[in-house]
């Protein structure tokens, strides 16, 4: 149970650019409780209790870190200590609200905070700054969606690690067991092939398949199933994996294959327009269109991408009325689906990486229907 | 992995007595997004994601729940097809926190939120209502607060349960093995004596048993350990235990059993002084009181308790500064501890309900610290 993190000058260098960032968009600082925000700043896996833990983060000015004297021990495995960072520990009866708008300067203008505080310590915070702080999503997406190096290379490293349990799936997929049967085979192999832990697996048979977020159930596969396989989970230090491919148990009807060509083209077309310029809404399109062209729009009932990172789900989304032109580094899902409600689904998912002038795919599984013999 | 729940009565009467609890409180409704106040009133298990899923509770009129139409799936398990609550599923594009305030009907004056709400969710809310919410705390928790029976008895099966699991704890306990062993141990007890999963662990030996929140390490157990277990977990329904035992590797040392003998008797005071009508406050301050009395002020450093129920920490905090008269049905923690750090520590809990003119405590093992002999 080593918790990886990055080297503390990572951290240093994004704590200065949160400071930055928070400094151009006028704002006197960032509360951050934890959750993946934290552990971008700092490294730190802190969780969040009834009692406020927050890093500080005024745009100009020393960081803090306001924590119950008895979580003082969560900070531990984080570069909180390495980075000289101020901790201001306190008991029960004590103001935490108070102490973090001391940092701050008093209550000042403009405060954000981390879309993942919970409205328990949001809305007493609020009250004693006298200001409802904004989401600091905006402020901190730009750090967050821009992936280094290292974090490339974990991404890489992931996709690697999927691909490998992807390349064991049709092993699994035997008539007679159920999706959960199937299930537990995925998550021992995902945890076998270097993940540290199971986020998610998709089982979704028959018609299950066109529910995108059916989990797995005790339905027991059989001939002629096409099946929606949808895996992932974080490897050290914490980066996370997520890939689709979809099987056919027995070959598929001939109905299935042309349909499920339409999704293979949509989802390669989807691929080929990633570059940087080209918006988030204009690259939903892409594999939208492709779909519609072929009469499939209604079909296809989700956005075609999500950001990745330390969070399965994270900035940026590849969606409709998102006009966020994407940029070298951000690493996002490319994974249209189609759905026949009481039938069948399908679904193709790569990670994708943005490069300087196009995409660099983390997996590399084929991506035709997996026809698995019986 | 079958998610149990009450019969659909109970969350029907819970339901009316939350809309009549909001509107006593003068607001016009609750909104309540996937946490505990979600399983609570309708035995909801879905969690929060970027995507928002909210219970739109009306002080006056119909309930309705906002939910993506991919996630539809997620209130199967609850009660709300049989309660017959209208469900209003959007997808990306749409606005869904527009489709709140049209069931609160438009932006009215007062709403209040669950307190695990996200800001992701909670700010743009705030933004379409016009209002900033306030918390549904206090709403809610005279209801959550005060169990029912059928809450009562979940809650004893839970820490008889977790008393079980305490009987095995000394065969756990030999020196060389490290905390982290015997947590492995104590993991694989407390599922196979009832519980569905493992919530906390706590094994503090030796100095580690000075850190409140400590977990578990590689520190083998050594003679003359004083060891701190802190277990507990959900019973289905989902009604948590959460028990506290000190345990000694041979015969403690005169000062660690005098000191001991001082909390046994400040945790026996505690649990005899509960009753109908004593504060939160108050409660806390027989436990303190025992202990300063002997000189050990300085080592207690928490507060004396915290309710339980389907979360592990709820409502009432037994803790100084609140002034909440306890009432019968309301179950919590009595759970005293000192802390000598770099040396050791002890705590004794026991989760006890209200009654008309007393305590019962749903544990039963000895308050003694327990001798472990070697």
């Amino acid at each position: 149970m080593t918790a990886g993190r990055f080297s503390t000058d990572v951290y240093a260098q994004r704590l200065q650019g949160a400071a930055v960032a928070a400094a151009d968009a006028g704002l006197a600082g960032l509360v951050i409780t934890p959750g993946y925000d934290l552990r971008y700043l700092i490294g730190s896996r802190a969780q969040t209790f009834e009692r406020l833990t927050a890093l500080v983060l005024p745009a100009s000015g020393e960081p803090a870190i306001v924590v119950p004297r008895m979580e003082l021990a969560s900070l531990k495995e984080s570069a909180a200590t390495e980075l000289g960072i101020t901790v201001h520990d306190w008991v029960d009866g004590d103001d935490p609200y108070g102490m973090v708008a001391d940092v701050l300067g008093g209550a000042p203008a403009g405060v954000a905070v981390t879309d993942a505080m919970p409205a328990l310590h949001l809305l007493p915070l609020a009250e004693v700054l006298g200001v409802v702080p904004v989401l600091a999503t905006e402020v901190l997406r730009r750090l967050r969606m821009i992936k280094d190096g290292a974090e490339i290379d974990a991404l890489r490293k992931a996709g690697a690690a999927i691909d490998r349990v992807h390349a064991r799936v049709p092993d699994f997929l035997v008539p007679g067991r159920t999706e959960a049967d199937v299930a537990a085979d995925i998550a021992e192999a995902i945890v076998a092939e270097g993940h540290s832990e199971v986020a998610f697996i998709i089982v979704g048979s028959g018609p299950h398949g066109a529910d995108p977020h059916h989990e797995c159930s005790d339905r027991e596969l059989r001939p002629g199933d096409i099946v929606v396989v949808d895996i992932g989970g974080p490897y050290e230090p914490g980066y996370n994996s997520d890939s689709t491919r979809t099987y056919s148990i027995g070959e598929p009807s001939p109905e299935v294959a042309q349909r499920y060509s339409v999704l293979q083209r949509a989802q390669r077309a989807a691929v080929d327009a990633v570059r940087p310029g080209i918006t988030a809404e204009q690259l939903d399109a892409v594999a939208r269109d492709v779909l519609a062209e072929a009469g499939l729009a209604e079909a296809f009932v989700h956005r075609t991408g999500h950001g990745i990172g330390l969070s399965v789900h994270e900035e940026p989304y590849i969606v409709a009325g998102n006009d966020l032109p994407l940029a070298e580094g951000m690493a996002f899902s490319v994974e249209p689906g189609i759905y026949f409600p009481g039938q069948w689904g399908a679904r193709i998912e790569d990670i994708v990486i943005v490069t300087a002038d196009g995409a660099e795919p983390v997996n590399s599984r084929p991506h035709e229907l997996i026809v698995v013999r019986t």
